[in-house]
């Protein structure tokens, strides 16, 4: 029995070993081909202290898309922005059913389940559009300051290949205009929305940009991004919604708020602790790291650290 | 008791007569401003025979919007074009649901149920997209000469509505593109879809234009538009599906084939007879004329003439 | 070319000849094993103008499980008992969805959308157990009065095996009870409904029986069943509904108002000409008779005699 | 501000001021007379830590219905019998829809969401019943041991009044019934669930009962109920799936995993620290006990207590 008696280094590199013969159990995202063409066999995890204290193991330098998980930034954007006025534009509950569903939309008037699902971020990116102007580079100049690193960029490639199949996207969008859920102009919303999907950076930058979350809503230099009541808020939104369709599931095996990209990559939050980022491109059915939730599991487990 | 004694002249007087008391009863369509400001109080019926008489009462003169109407036409052109292969990219069933519903789609991937829902209507413009090049203006082409009539031609003012308010429309052509049902460029094929329903004409050329219905397939100057065969499937198509959400009701009350326009038209067609076309703006709760409704009641009953 | 040269006799000759391959190419019904172990290669049609012709071919006189047709039989006994009142308990519009979905019943608060559906029949069912009292057997009367014919019956070990193997059945009249649209004990309304289903009779009693139809409300014997307006009705009600989730494949390809029953008949009319009625217990995916299908389709065809 | 400065005395007065000005903002349940009678103004709460503390305010010693609170305990019961088996007859997704809704039901073939919406609760309930035979009795017997008081029992009236009108949890019953998802009669296993809906019990018995999901699957006696990996994940369910459809709603607010029941119950567990149970009867829009609700809420903000 490992439990109690393992530190993270020792706990990372034991992960490192358990999950190797689970290569090639998943399957790459393949709806755009910037996604497809990744070389499957990477894995990497990095965690960050709230005491600043950092552990990692594996292709901790490589860049990944980070895709859905750019809805965290954008999200804490959009509430400071709105406060709780926001819940007016989205709901925040989990949505039982495939992530880019629009039959919920349709039932429910324009108004997404919660922003974590796409037209939810899509909202979210409209509301940030009115207070920041210019979005899309404030929402990576948010993002840069918060790791700090300011060589974190789109990756235009990936950007371009969003728009060109993002049918569905723009189905969504053009839904909630219908409904009046929609204020700018659709292809200036999704301009940022498929942008803010093809940010990338390492998940090195990703625990440290998001240990605010960790932390009481400030980063490590101590300052306020959101207030305690704002990020213990956010970190629930993930446990309940930010699993796409496996919420549950990942709430049963885990027991971690998160939230995972179909880039490969999940970040979770322990409470007054640490932010843990995994990536690892190959995804299960649900379109989650398939590498990625075993090693968050395995984590939990040999660390004892759930929050249940 | 009216019956069996009246000829077509006396009973389009006598209709007349039983709907002045209908007038505000429906609502004028409001989704773009060129349909909610045109006087409700405007009423015509217009038949053609097979044998070339004709008869009519009321605003026989006057334009008006046939919008879902057009989809009979387009769908003709796509038949001619496709024959049986249309039903690759399009089902022939009612769509049990409101008209613009995106949850069928959804869950039928992507093929609308028939040709005359928006949806199916859109798929129809991307399959006569591929058949006649330029084909907004081969659309109108064809409308003028089944009639014939030159000067019948776009409302751009209508078709300008359609466009700025057209984002359900543009989210199901974003949905089916997504799908893989939607060969051409999502704004090009729209572009022909709002226009054609901003053709705007009279009931007589409503009527004229489409007495190939009533004689099996031809022309009042026997020119095969269609073979007999598919001028009888199309009959039927219309019978379970031209009325919108209304079908079984408009079956249930007037028990012909027929299609109805948010402008306030229907036509509807008695096979080896005759050609009815109606118009009165003010709409029921299914979106059908109020008053064209009942006036096509009326006529079934007075003339004994349903098809059941 | 044979069409316009045939007499009846002939055509269904012609017909019985033309379907002799398409044995084997459908599938028994399989969800109770009354129905599963029934002999395939069977096939009957039964002809009754409205002047007392008759003409036949195939399994004539070999009873069959009449199942879905029964609703024509208890739809004419309520709306004989409640008129237009009829429409506030069941509604009149194709279900467009698969013939025993619960899930339009929840969205419509337990209204269903027809009464050709099995949810709708439910309702039928309870209507007349309030008009008729001891209904089951009124019911069977009224069908052997019909024909006429004093040795229809029930099949008791269908009727077992529909109670058994009922379930959704049950879960149907349950949701509908707990709407308030089903006022009779549960399990007493569907001792009728399954009675009803199992009714056995032959193509030559079924279309005797619904000769009402094509004869504007009378039977063969000139009693008025229902008004002329009723019949003409109820087969517009066919048309729209009364061949499950194949409704508008059946119009294009049949043209008949019809009743169809997973037993393998089929009971098509033509109004003021004829019933005409085919069994043969391989169905198609949609759960109409595979041979009988083909067999209207191609009687329209010879005969030049659909609606359309 | 009275964070960090209250202990739990302290805490649960100043509650009990807090909430007196909300009763009558919310409404009684009103689906069967026994709960559409009682008495709305009543209150009270009930904490039992880990370390056999106890602090309570309120109607303590006032007998409840726990309703679907109970699903807990029979859930606990399958997942002792089962293990992770039970995942092949129950989800562990959130609903995202109303908690009784059948159309999801229908939708994923007879399989529930998860084990705290009514299907779900019905399915453990059949599945008990395979393992323990009698088990009405055998499920009060596990109630009463881990409370433990011996005098906690069915209310019968409530029990009749369940069955009497639970219409639409007997359709759902027979729909998963034909999906082959209940092994046993139907009207057995309902007479389980609707027993266990009916226990009557006081918050303190209902601290008392669960304190084992706090304490890491050990009684305050100390015997394993379940083992440490079981609490920790029926913790992580009641989070995702023990709140009807406002899972998100009450996570966001109150951060907590909880069980609610429409008797106005709601029990919250701290894992490793204590059970808190609130009881009041009035229901906000979610069926989730409104004032119950709000102290929750008020309980984790003044005891810094949620676990995000």
């Amino acid at each position: 029995m490992l439990k109690d008696k393992l530190n993270y280094p020792e706990i990372l590199k034991q992960i490192e070993q358990d999950i190797q013969n689970d290569f090639g159990k998943g399957k790459l995202a393949d709806y755009i081909p910037a996604l497809a063409n990744i070389n499957p066999n990477q894995f990497a995890i990095h965690i960050t202290t709230t005491l600043g204290e950092e552990y990692s193991v594996g292709n901790v330098d490589t860049l990944f898309s980070i895709q859905s998980i750019s809805k965290v930034y954008t999200f804490t954007l959009a509430l400071k922005q709105l406060n709780d006025d926001i819940w007016q534009r989205v709901g925040k509950e989990p949505s039982g059913n495939r992530f880019n569903s629009l039959v919920q939309l349709e039932y429910e008037n324009g108004i997404p389940r919660n922003p974590f699902i796409n037209a939810g971020a899509i909202v979210i990116s409209d509301i940030i559009f009115d207070g920041l102007g210019k979005t899309k580079n404030k929402v990576l100049q948010f993002v840069r300051g918060l790791s700090p690193n300011q060589t974190i960029s789109f990756d235009e490639e990936v950007a371009d290949s969003e728009r060109e199949f993002g049918h569905r996207n723009r189905a969504m969008a053009n839904l909630m205009k219908s409904f009046g859920n929609l204020k700018n102009d659709t292809n200036d919303v999704l301009d940022v929305y498929f942008h803010q999907c093809s940010i990338q950076m390492t998940v090195k930058d990703l625990s440290r940009s998001l240990i605010y979350l960790a932390n009481g809503g400030k980063s490590l230099s101590n300052q306020e991004i959101i207030n305690y009541r704002q990020a213990k808020r956010i970190n629930a939104l993930m446990l309940t919604c930010g699993l796409y369709d496996a919420v549950g599931d990942f709430a049963y095996r885990v027991g971690l708020p998160a939230k995972s990209g179909v880039g490969g990559g999940i970040v979770a939050i322990i409470p007054n602790k640490l932010v843990i980022s995994v990536w690892s491109p190959e995804l299960n059915q649900a379109g989650n790291s398939y590498i990625g939730t075993k090693a968050l599991e395995l984590f939990t487990t040999y660390a004892s650290n759930s929050i249940f």
